[in-house]
Protein backbone atom coordinates (compact mmCIF):
# COMPACT_ATOMS: atom_id res chain seq x y z
CA UNK A 1 0.00 0.00 0.00
CA UNK A 2 1.43 3.12 -1.18
CA UNK A 3 0.44 6.25 0.92
CA UNK A 4 1.51 10.32 0.19
CA UNK A 5 2.99 12.70 2.90
CA UNK A 6 3.04 16.17 1.63
CA UNK A 7 4.34 17.96 4.51
CA UNK A 8 7.29 17.02 6.93
CA UNK A 9 5.64 16.32 9.74
CA UNK A 10 3.15 13.58 7.97
CA UNK A 11 6.52 11.94 6.42
CA UNK A 12 7.99 11.49 10.53
CA UNK A 13 4.63 10.24 11.46
CA UNK A 14 4.65 7.08 9.21
CA UNK A 15 8.48 7.06 9.26
CA UNK A 16 8.91 7.14 13.14
CA UNK A 17 6.05 4.14 13.53
CA UNK A 18 8.25 1.55 11.50
CA UNK A 19 11.33 2.77 13.25
CA UNK A 20 9.29 1.95 16.49
CA UNK A 21 8.94 -1.38 14.89
CA UNK A 22 12.63 -1.98 14.56
CA UNK A 23 12.30 -1.66 10.06
CA UNK A 24 15.11 -0.07 8.25
CA UNK A 25 13.98 2.80 6.22
CA UNK A 26 15.69 3.12 2.20
CA UNK A 27 15.69 6.66 0.46
CA UNK A 28 15.50 7.06 -3.38
CA UNK A 29 15.10 10.57 -3.90
CA UNK A 30 13.82 12.03 -7.59
CA UNK A 31 12.81 14.84 -9.64
CA UNK A 32 9.74 12.44 -10.30
CA UNK A 33 8.84 11.39 -14.44
CA UNK A 34 10.31 8.06 -13.30
CA UNK A 35 11.78 5.67 -16.00
CA UNK A 36 13.33 2.18 -15.38
CA UNK A 37 16.77 3.98 -14.44
CA UNK A 38 14.64 5.39 -10.95
CA UNK A 39 13.04 2.14 -10.61
CA UNK A 40 16.08 0.24 -10.83
CA UNK A 41 16.71 2.25 -7.57
CA UNK A 42 13.35 1.69 -6.15
CA UNK A 43 14.13 -2.24 -6.56
CA UNK A 44 17.84 -2.44 -5.34
CA UNK A 45 15.96 -0.31 -1.76
CA UNK A 46 13.28 -2.86 -1.75
CA UNK A 47 15.77 -5.98 -1.28
CA UNK A 48 17.90 -4.02 0.74
CA UNK A 49 15.49 -2.51 3.20
CA UNK A 50 12.11 -3.14 5.26
CA UNK A 51 10.67 -0.05 4.00
CA UNK A 52 11.26 1.90 0.88
CA UNK A 53 10.16 5.92 0.66
CA UNK A 54 10.88 7.55 -2.70
CA UNK A 55 10.78 11.50 -2.43
CA UNK A 56 9.53 13.49 -5.87
CA UNK A 57 10.26 16.93 -5.72
CA UNK A 58 11.42 19.16 -8.35
CA UNK A 59 13.96 21.05 -6.90
CA UNK A 60 14.07 25.28 -8.00
CA UNK A 61 17.39 26.07 -6.18
CA UNK A 62 19.65 23.29 -8.43
CA UNK A 63 17.98 24.97 -11.85
CA UNK A 64 20.19 27.66 -12.92
CA UNK A 65 18.04 28.55 -15.70
CA UNK A 66 14.04 29.17 -14.94
CA UNK A 67 13.14 27.88 -18.80
CA UNK A 68 14.80 24.36 -17.69
CA UNK A 69 12.96 24.64 -14.60
CA UNK A 70 9.61 25.08 -16.05
CA UNK A 71 9.86 22.72 -18.91
CA UNK A 72 10.93 20.09 -16.46
CA UNK A 73 8.44 16.82 -16.82
CA UNK A 74 6.01 16.70 -14.11
CA UNK A 75 3.75 13.53 -14.30
CA UNK A 76 2.84 12.55 -10.83
CA UNK A 77 0.14 9.91 -11.66
CA UNK A 78 1.95 7.86 -13.53
CA UNK A 79 4.95 8.06 -11.37
CA UNK A 80 2.14 7.19 -8.58
CA UNK A 81 1.07 3.89 -11.03
CA UNK A 82 4.91 2.98 -11.05
CA UNK A 83 5.85 3.19 -7.19
CA UNK A 84 2.91 0.91 -6.27
CA UNK A 85 3.70 -1.72 -9.10
CA UNK A 86 7.24 -1.66 -7.11
CA UNK A 87 5.68 -2.00 -3.52
CA UNK A 88 6.75 1.36 -2.59
CA UNK A 89 6.33 2.02 1.11
CA UNK A 90 5.77 5.76 1.09
CA UNK A 91 5.56 8.81 -1.64
CA UNK A 92 7.37 11.95 -0.45
CA UNK A 93 5.67 15.20 -2.92
CA UNK A 94 6.53 18.42 -0.87
CA UNK A 95 5.57 21.42 -2.36
CA UNK A 96 8.27 24.03 -2.74
CA UNK A 97 7.21 25.72 -0.12
CA UNK A 98 7.29 23.02 2.33
CA UNK A 99 11.31 22.47 1.07
CA UNK A 100 11.79 26.46 1.02
CA UNK A 101 9.52 28.47 3.66
CA UNK A 102 10.56 32.21 3.40
CA UNK A 103 13.68 33.56 4.69
CA UNK A 104 15.15 30.34 3.78
CA UNK A 105 19.10 30.97 3.37
CA UNK A 106 21.23 27.54 4.56
CA UNK A 107 23.49 25.89 1.81
CA UNK A 108 25.59 22.90 1.81
CA UNK A 109 28.64 22.75 -0.72
CA UNK A 110 31.04 20.36 -1.40
CA UNK A 111 33.70 22.85 -2.83
CA UNK A 112 36.02 20.85 -5.00
CA UNK A 113 33.93 18.39 -6.26
CA UNK A 114 31.06 20.69 -7.01
CA UNK A 115 33.61 23.10 -9.02
CA UNK A 116 34.07 20.85 -12.36
CA UNK A 117 31.97 18.93 -14.88
CA UNK A 118 27.95 20.38 -14.40
CA UNK A 119 29.17 22.34 -11.64
CA UNK A 120 31.55 24.96 -13.62
CA UNK A 121 28.53 24.63 -16.88
CA UNK A 122 25.69 25.16 -13.90
CA UNK A 123 26.56 27.69 -11.24
CA UNK A 124 25.07 26.83 -8.35
CA UNK A 125 23.05 23.51 -9.97
CA UNK A 126 25.29 20.94 -7.09
CA UNK A 127 25.31 23.32 -3.94
CA UNK A 128 21.29 22.71 -4.91
CA UNK A 129 21.77 19.51 -5.31
CA UNK A 130 23.46 18.90 -2.12
CA UNK A 131 21.69 20.90 -0.35
CA UNK A 132 18.18 19.36 -1.08
CA UNK A 133 19.60 16.22 -0.57
CA UNK A 134 20.70 17.10 3.04
CA UNK A 135 17.15 17.84 3.65
CA UNK A 136 15.61 15.13 2.93
CA UNK A 137 18.37 12.98 4.69
CA UNK A 138 17.24 15.19 7.42
CA UNK A 139 14.03 14.63 6.96
CA UNK A 140 13.81 10.64 6.46
CA UNK A 141 16.68 9.83 8.58
CA UNK A 142 16.90 6.46 6.25
CA UNK A 143 19.43 3.97 6.59
CA UNK A 144 20.65 4.01 3.00
CA UNK A 145 19.79 6.28 0.13
CA UNK A 146 19.74 5.50 -3.71
CA UNK A 147 21.52 7.03 -6.39
CA UNK A 148 21.57 6.40 -9.94
CA UNK A 149 25.46 6.30 -11.63
CA UNK A 150 24.44 8.43 -14.16
CA UNK A 151 24.43 11.26 -12.44
CA UNK A 152 28.32 10.57 -11.19
CA UNK A 153 29.36 13.86 -10.43
CA UNK A 154 26.31 13.90 -8.34
CA UNK A 155 26.51 10.65 -6.47
CA UNK A 156 30.05 11.71 -5.70
CA UNK A 157 29.35 14.88 -3.93
CA UNK A 158 26.59 13.13 -2.26
CA UNK A 159 28.85 10.76 -1.01
CA UNK A 160 31.76 13.26 0.07
CA UNK A 161 28.80 14.73 2.00
CA UNK A 162 27.15 12.17 3.77
CA UNK A 163 30.74 11.24 5.08
CA UNK A 164 32.13 14.95 5.82
CA UNK A 165 29.04 16.02 7.89
CA UNK A 166 28.58 12.77 9.62
CA UNK A 167 24.98 11.72 7.97
CA UNK A 168 24.18 8.12 9.38
CA UNK A 169 23.06 6.93 6.09
CA UNK A 170 25.06 4.72 4.10
CA UNK A 171 25.15 5.73 0.08
CA UNK A 172 24.24 3.35 -2.68
CA UNK A 173 25.68 3.84 -6.51
CA UNK A 174 23.22 1.97 -8.39
CA UNK A 175 24.80 1.56 -12.44
CA UNK A 176 22.96 3.05 -15.57
CA UNK A 177 20.33 1.73 -16.86
CA UNK A 178 20.28 2.20 -20.65
CA UNK A 179 18.15 2.19 -23.76
CA UNK A 180 18.57 -0.86 -26.24
CA UNK A 181 20.80 1.27 -28.52
CA UNK A 182 22.82 2.16 -25.47
CA UNK A 183 20.88 6.13 -24.13
CA UNK A 184 21.41 6.56 -20.87
CA UNK A 185 17.79 6.64 -19.41
CA UNK A 186 17.20 10.31 -18.61
CA UNK A 187 13.60 11.71 -17.71
CA UNK A 188 14.92 14.52 -20.12
CA UNK A 189 15.05 12.08 -23.06
CA UNK A 190 10.69 12.49 -23.37
CA UNK A 191 12.14 16.48 -24.83
CA UNK A 192 13.87 14.81 -27.94
CA UNK A 193 12.41 15.20 -31.36
CA UNK A 194 12.67 12.27 -33.36
CA UNK A 195 15.68 12.96 -35.14
CA UNK A 196 17.57 13.89 -31.95
CA UNK A 197 16.37 10.19 -30.55
CA UNK A 198 18.04 8.76 -33.60
CA UNK A 199 21.26 11.18 -32.74
CA UNK A 200 21.45 10.66 -28.90
CA UNK A 201 22.97 6.66 -28.81
CA UNK A 202 25.98 8.37 -30.23
CA UNK A 203 26.99 9.54 -26.82
CA UNK A 204 27.63 6.32 -25.41
CA UNK A 205 29.06 4.79 -28.47
CA UNK A 206 31.44 8.04 -28.21
CA UNK A 207 32.15 6.89 -24.68
CA UNK A 208 32.53 3.02 -25.21
CA UNK A 209 35.25 3.84 -28.87
CA UNK A 210 36.93 6.47 -26.14
CA UNK A 211 37.04 4.43 -23.46
CA UNK A 212 38.87 1.83 -25.43
CA UNK A 213 41.21 3.47 -26.72
CA UNK A 214 42.80 5.28 -23.77
CA UNK A 215 42.53 1.78 -22.42
CA UNK A 216 44.96 1.07 -25.46
CA UNK A 217 47.08 3.36 -24.37
CA UNK A 218 46.03 6.35 -26.31
CA UNK A 219 46.29 10.28 -23.99
CA UNK A 220 43.61 12.20 -23.25
CA UNK A 221 45.02 15.12 -24.77
CA UNK A 222 44.84 13.87 -28.33
CA UNK A 223 41.95 11.32 -27.78
CA UNK A 224 39.23 13.98 -26.26
CA UNK A 225 39.40 16.44 -28.99
CA UNK A 226 38.75 13.91 -31.55
CA UNK A 227 35.63 12.62 -29.50
CA UNK A 228 34.21 16.49 -29.03
CA UNK A 229 34.52 16.51 -33.01
CA UNK A 230 32.59 13.16 -33.93
CA UNK A 231 30.38 14.21 -31.32
CA UNK A 232 29.42 17.67 -33.08
CA UNK A 233 29.53 15.82 -36.98
CA UNK A 234 26.93 13.52 -35.53
CA UNK A 235 24.69 15.96 -34.95
CA UNK A 236 24.74 17.30 -31.37
CA UNK A 237 24.74 21.01 -31.22
CA UNK A 238 27.49 21.95 -28.47
CA UNK A 239 29.81 19.64 -26.41
CA UNK A 240 29.81 21.42 -22.66
CA UNK A 241 32.58 19.00 -21.78
CA UNK A 242 34.38 15.59 -22.84
CA UNK A 243 36.65 14.47 -20.01
CA UNK A 244 38.98 11.91 -18.12
CA UNK A 245 39.09 12.21 -14.60
CA UNK A 246 39.59 10.52 -11.38
CA UNK A 247 36.18 8.34 -9.98
CA UNK A 248 36.28 9.97 -6.53
CA UNK A 249 38.13 13.09 -6.22
CA UNK A 250 37.09 14.27 -10.01
CA UNK A 251 40.60 15.46 -10.64
CA UNK A 252 41.36 15.47 -14.62
CA UNK A 253 44.19 12.75 -16.05
CA UNK A 254 45.97 12.61 -18.94
CA UNK A 255 46.01 8.81 -19.43
CA UNK A 256 43.65 6.61 -18.10
CA UNK A 257 44.66 4.85 -14.89
CA UNK A 258 42.64 2.42 -12.45
CA UNK A 259 39.83 4.13 -11.30
CA UNK A 260 39.32 6.43 -13.55
CA UNK A 261 35.91 7.43 -15.73
CA UNK A 262 34.58 9.06 -19.01
CA UNK A 263 32.35 12.04 -18.43
CA UNK A 264 30.31 14.30 -21.20
CA UNK A 265 27.55 16.68 -21.34
CA UNK A 266 26.46 17.31 -24.95
CA UNK A 267 23.48 19.30 -26.28
CA UNK A 268 20.96 18.15 -28.75
CA UNK A 269 18.84 21.49 -29.52
CA UNK A 270 17.33 22.68 -26.32
CA UNK A 271 17.97 19.15 -24.38
CA UNK A 272 21.39 18.89 -22.44
CA UNK A 273 22.27 15.05 -22.14
CA UNK A 274 24.61 13.83 -19.82
CA UNK A 275 26.93 10.48 -19.58
CA UNK A 276 29.89 8.59 -17.84
CA UNK A 277 31.34 5.39 -18.50
CA UNK A 278 34.04 3.80 -16.15
CA UNK A 279 37.24 3.87 -18.27
CA UNK A 280 39.49 1.20 -15.93
CA UNK B 1 29.47 8.78 36.50
CA UNK B 2 30.61 10.77 33.22
CA UNK B 3 32.07 8.97 30.43
CA UNK B 4 34.71 10.13 27.35
CA UNK B 5 34.42 9.76 23.88
CA UNK B 6 36.88 10.54 21.56
CA UNK B 7 35.70 8.64 18.35
CA UNK B 8 32.37 9.05 16.68
CA UNK B 9 31.80 5.61 16.80
CA UNK B 10 32.35 5.58 20.42
CA UNK B 11 29.77 8.13 21.00
CA UNK B 12 27.00 6.78 18.91
CA UNK B 13 26.98 3.25 21.17
CA UNK B 14 26.81 5.07 24.01
CA UNK B 15 23.94 7.43 22.61
CA UNK B 16 22.31 4.36 20.98
CA UNK B 17 21.86 2.41 24.31
CA UNK B 18 19.88 5.40 26.08
CA UNK B 19 18.00 5.47 22.88
CA UNK B 20 17.19 2.06 23.20
CA UNK B 21 15.40 2.86 26.69
CA UNK B 22 13.85 5.68 25.31
CA UNK B 23 16.18 8.65 26.80
CA UNK B 24 16.08 12.21 25.47
CA UNK B 25 19.40 13.75 24.68
CA UNK B 26 20.72 17.39 25.14
CA UNK B 27 23.93 18.44 23.67
CA UNK B 28 25.76 21.31 24.96
CA UNK B 29 28.69 22.01 21.71
CA UNK B 30 31.33 23.78 23.34
CA UNK B 31 35.18 24.53 23.02
CA UNK B 32 36.34 24.15 26.39
CA UNK B 33 38.39 26.43 29.22
CA UNK B 34 34.22 26.21 30.69
CA UNK B 35 33.14 28.58 33.16
CA UNK B 36 29.89 29.87 34.41
CA UNK B 37 28.40 30.35 31.24
CA UNK B 38 28.93 27.16 29.90
CA UNK B 39 27.85 25.63 33.27
CA UNK B 40 24.05 27.07 33.04
CA UNK B 41 23.52 25.58 29.50
CA UNK B 42 24.94 22.36 31.04
CA UNK B 43 22.38 22.69 33.91
CA UNK B 44 19.36 23.92 31.39
CA UNK B 45 19.85 20.62 29.53
CA UNK B 46 20.08 18.81 32.93
CA UNK B 47 17.03 20.29 33.56
CA UNK B 48 15.34 19.23 30.33
CA UNK B 49 16.48 15.97 29.16
CA UNK B 50 17.54 12.61 30.33
CA UNK B 51 21.31 12.65 28.82
CA UNK B 52 23.15 15.46 28.59
CA UNK B 53 26.40 15.41 26.07
CA UNK B 54 28.85 18.01 26.15
CA UNK B 55 31.69 18.26 23.22
CA UNK B 56 34.82 20.26 23.55
CA UNK B 57 36.38 20.59 20.36
CA UNK B 58 38.56 23.83 19.30
CA UNK B 59 36.99 24.00 16.18
CA UNK B 60 40.24 25.05 13.32
CA UNK B 61 37.92 25.86 10.62
CA UNK B 62 36.08 28.78 12.47
CA UNK B 63 39.29 30.39 13.46
CA UNK B 64 41.02 33.20 10.74
CA UNK B 65 44.02 33.43 12.13
CA UNK B 66 46.43 30.99 13.40
CA UNK B 67 48.15 32.89 16.20
CA UNK B 68 44.02 32.73 18.05
CA UNK B 69 43.82 29.31 17.30
CA UNK B 70 47.00 28.64 19.20
CA UNK B 71 45.96 30.91 21.87
CA UNK B 72 43.00 30.01 22.41
CA UNK B 73 42.25 28.24 26.38
CA UNK B 74 42.83 24.66 26.45
CA UNK B 75 42.58 22.80 29.94
CA UNK B 76 40.44 19.46 29.79
CA UNK B 77 41.64 18.17 33.33
CA UNK B 78 39.68 21.18 34.94
CA UNK B 79 36.82 20.78 32.33
CA UNK B 80 36.12 17.39 33.35
CA UNK B 81 35.86 18.00 36.98
CA UNK B 82 33.21 20.78 36.22
CA UNK B 83 31.12 18.86 33.95
CA UNK B 84 31.53 15.56 36.80
CA UNK B 85 30.02 18.07 39.37
CA UNK B 86 27.33 18.91 37.00
CA UNK B 87 26.54 15.55 36.59
CA UNK B 88 27.17 15.34 32.75
CA UNK B 89 26.78 12.24 31.51
CA UNK B 90 29.04 12.03 28.56
CA UNK B 91 32.31 14.45 27.14
CA UNK B 92 33.05 14.52 23.65
CA UNK B 93 36.48 15.06 22.81
CA UNK B 94 37.53 14.38 19.42
CA UNK B 95 40.74 15.11 18.18
CA UNK B 96 41.01 17.40 14.85
CA UNK B 97 41.46 14.56 12.24
CA UNK B 98 38.39 13.03 13.67
CA UNK B 99 36.16 15.77 12.79
CA UNK B 100 38.19 16.70 9.65
CA UNK B 101 39.40 13.50 8.01
CA UNK B 102 41.71 13.94 4.85
CA UNK B 103 39.59 15.11 2.13
CA UNK B 104 37.34 16.86 3.83
CA UNK B 105 35.63 19.60 1.76
CA UNK B 106 32.19 20.34 2.97
CA UNK B 107 30.49 23.84 4.09
CA UNK B 108 27.19 24.58 5.73
CA UNK B 109 26.53 28.04 5.62
CA UNK B 110 23.92 30.79 6.25
CA UNK B 111 24.42 33.32 4.00
CA UNK B 112 22.81 36.60 5.19
CA UNK B 113 22.95 36.32 8.81
CA UNK B 114 26.64 35.15 8.04
CA UNK B 115 27.89 38.34 6.52
CA UNK B 116 27.05 40.92 9.00
CA UNK B 117 28.77 41.48 12.80
CA UNK B 118 31.03 39.06 13.23
CA UNK B 119 30.87 37.30 10.03
CA UNK B 120 31.75 40.82 8.35
CA UNK B 121 34.90 40.83 10.76
CA UNK B 122 36.18 37.38 10.36
CA UNK B 123 35.63 36.21 6.95
CA UNK B 124 34.85 32.12 7.17
CA UNK B 125 33.93 32.37 11.03
CA UNK B 126 30.27 31.68 11.12
CA UNK B 127 30.64 29.17 8.48
CA UNK B 128 33.07 27.31 10.46
CA UNK B 129 30.20 27.40 13.36
CA UNK B 130 27.79 26.16 11.42
CA UNK B 131 29.64 23.33 9.54
CA UNK B 132 30.82 21.74 13.27
CA UNK B 133 27.20 22.35 15.05
CA UNK B 134 25.63 20.53 11.33
CA UNK B 135 28.41 17.92 12.00
CA UNK B 136 27.76 17.47 15.89
CA UNK B 137 24.01 17.50 15.43
CA UNK B 138 24.44 14.58 12.91
CA UNK B 139 26.82 13.01 15.30
CA UNK B 140 24.86 13.11 18.39
CA UNK B 141 21.42 13.12 16.85
CA UNK B 142 20.15 15.23 20.29
CA UNK B 143 16.46 16.09 20.91
CA UNK B 144 17.58 19.38 22.03
CA UNK B 145 20.50 21.91 22.03
CA UNK B 146 22.11 24.58 24.37
CA UNK B 147 23.40 27.60 23.14
CA UNK B 148 24.49 31.08 25.21
CA UNK B 149 22.84 34.50 24.15
CA UNK B 150 26.62 35.65 24.69
CA UNK B 151 26.99 34.74 20.69
CA UNK B 152 23.93 35.85 19.89
CA UNK B 153 24.49 35.88 15.86
CA UNK B 154 26.13 32.35 16.54
CA UNK B 155 22.28 31.36 18.07
CA UNK B 156 20.74 32.85 15.41
CA UNK B 157 22.63 31.50 12.32
CA UNK B 158 22.34 27.76 14.18
CA UNK B 159 18.56 28.21 14.60
CA UNK B 160 18.34 29.36 11.05
CA UNK B 161 20.29 26.47 10.03
CA UNK B 162 18.21 24.04 11.92
CA UNK B 163 14.92 25.10 10.87
CA UNK B 164 16.15 25.39 7.22
CA UNK B 165 18.15 21.85 6.68
CA UNK B 166 14.85 20.07 8.97
CA UNK B 167 17.33 19.34 11.71
CA UNK B 168 15.18 17.40 14.09
CA UNK B 169 16.23 19.07 17.01
CA UNK B 170 15.04 21.94 19.35
CA UNK B 171 17.65 24.82 19.70
CA UNK B 172 17.53 26.54 23.12
CA UNK B 173 19.14 30.24 24.08
CA UNK B 174 20.45 30.80 27.36
CA UNK B 175 20.91 33.85 29.12
CA UNK B 176 24.54 35.07 29.38
CA UNK B 177 26.24 34.99 32.66
CA UNK B 178 28.07 38.00 33.83
CA UNK B 179 30.69 38.89 36.18
CA UNK B 180 29.31 40.97 39.62
CA UNK B 181 30.78 43.85 37.67
CA UNK B 182 28.94 43.30 34.16
CA UNK B 183 31.48 41.50 32.22
CA UNK B 184 29.78 38.77 30.04
CA UNK B 185 31.82 35.29 31.07
CA UNK B 186 33.97 34.15 28.16
CA UNK B 187 36.72 31.91 28.07
CA UNK B 188 39.00 34.87 26.78
CA UNK B 189 38.65 36.51 29.80
CA UNK B 190 40.89 34.63 30.77
CA UNK B 191 43.85 36.44 28.48
CA UNK B 192 43.23 39.83 29.69
CA UNK B 193 45.68 41.67 32.08
CA UNK B 194 44.65 43.07 35.29
CA UNK B 195 44.68 46.59 33.69
CA UNK B 196 42.41 45.50 30.74
CA UNK B 197 40.33 43.26 33.36
CA UNK B 198 39.54 46.68 34.79
CA UNK B 199 38.44 48.12 31.94
CA UNK B 200 36.45 45.21 30.22
CA UNK B 201 32.92 45.98 32.68
CA UNK B 202 32.83 49.25 30.22
CA UNK B 203 31.80 47.24 27.44
CA UNK B 204 28.49 46.12 29.34
CA UNK B 205 27.95 49.36 30.90
CA UNK B 206 28.17 51.66 27.41
CA UNK B 207 25.86 48.61 25.86
CA UNK B 208 23.43 49.27 29.32
CA UNK B 209 23.29 53.37 28.76
CA UNK B 210 22.71 52.82 24.68
CA UNK B 211 19.95 50.53 25.81
CA UNK B 212 18.15 52.94 27.55
CA UNK B 213 18.74 55.91 25.71
CA UNK B 214 17.83 54.20 22.31
CA UNK B 215 14.20 53.55 24.77
CA UNK B 216 13.94 57.11 25.15
CA UNK B 217 14.15 57.30 21.69
CA UNK B 218 17.27 58.69 20.80
CA UNK B 219 18.44 57.37 17.22
CA UNK B 220 20.96 54.94 16.73
CA UNK B 221 22.88 57.04 14.09
CA UNK B 222 23.14 59.61 16.35
CA UNK B 223 23.75 57.28 19.79
CA UNK B 224 26.07 54.73 18.37
CA UNK B 225 28.99 57.06 17.40
CA UNK B 226 29.12 58.27 20.73
CA UNK B 227 28.87 54.61 22.10
CA UNK B 228 31.99 54.25 20.14
CA UNK B 229 34.10 56.98 21.53
CA UNK B 230 32.87 56.16 24.82
CA UNK B 231 34.80 52.94 24.31
CA UNK B 232 38.18 54.19 22.98
CA UNK B 233 38.29 56.79 25.78
CA UNK B 234 37.62 54.03 28.66
CA UNK B 235 41.06 52.23 27.01
CA UNK B 236 39.20 50.24 24.39
CA UNK B 237 42.31 49.55 21.56
CA UNK B 238 39.82 49.05 18.47
CA UNK B 239 35.78 48.95 18.09
CA UNK B 240 35.09 46.15 15.21
CA UNK B 241 31.26 47.39 15.37
CA UNK B 242 28.57 48.49 17.81
CA UNK B 243 25.48 48.50 16.08
CA UNK B 244 21.29 48.15 16.80
CA UNK B 245 19.94 45.18 14.56
CA UNK B 246 16.70 43.39 14.78
CA UNK B 247 17.07 40.13 16.86
CA UNK B 248 16.16 37.61 14.21
CA UNK B 249 17.41 38.63 11.11
CA UNK B 250 20.21 40.82 12.36
CA UNK B 251 18.50 43.60 10.01
CA UNK B 252 20.24 46.86 10.83
CA UNK B 253 17.94 49.64 12.68
CA UNK B 254 18.27 53.37 12.67
CA UNK B 255 15.62 53.32 15.90
CA UNK B 256 14.57 50.77 18.34
CA UNK B 257 11.51 48.57 17.80
CA UNK B 258 10.42 45.89 19.42
CA UNK B 259 12.37 42.50 19.14
CA UNK B 260 15.96 44.75 18.82
CA UNK B 261 19.47 44.09 20.36
CA UNK B 262 22.60 46.13 20.39
CA UNK B 263 25.64 44.27 19.73
CA UNK B 264 29.46 45.80 20.24
CA UNK B 265 32.70 43.85 19.44
CA UNK B 266 35.92 45.32 20.81
CA UNK B 267 39.44 44.86 21.38
CA UNK B 268 41.39 45.52 24.18
CA UNK B 269 45.08 44.61 23.81
CA UNK B 270 45.80 41.06 21.41
CA UNK B 271 42.22 40.04 23.04
CA UNK B 272 38.33 40.83 20.99
CA UNK B 273 35.46 40.97 23.49
CA UNK B 274 31.83 40.49 22.37
CA UNK B 275 28.45 41.24 24.06
CA UNK B 276 24.86 42.45 23.08
CA UNK B 277 21.53 43.55 24.68
CA UNK B 278 18.14 43.54 24.31
CA UNK B 279 17.00 46.87 24.10
CA UNK B 280 12.82 46.15 23.49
Amino acid sequence: MLSTARTIAALRETISGWRRAGQTVGLVPTMGALHAGHMALVEAARRDCDRVVVSIFVNPIQFNRQDDLDGYPRREAEDVAKLMAAQTDLLFAPAVEVMYPEGFETKVAVDALGDCLCGAMRPGHMAGVSTVVAKLFLQVLPDRAYFGEKDYQQLMIIQRMARDLDFPVEIRGIETVREADGLALSSRNVNLSEAERAVAPQLFEALTDLASELKGGGGAPALLPNGRRRLMDAGFTEVDYLELRREMSLAPLQQAEPGCRLFVAAWLGQTRLIDNLKVL
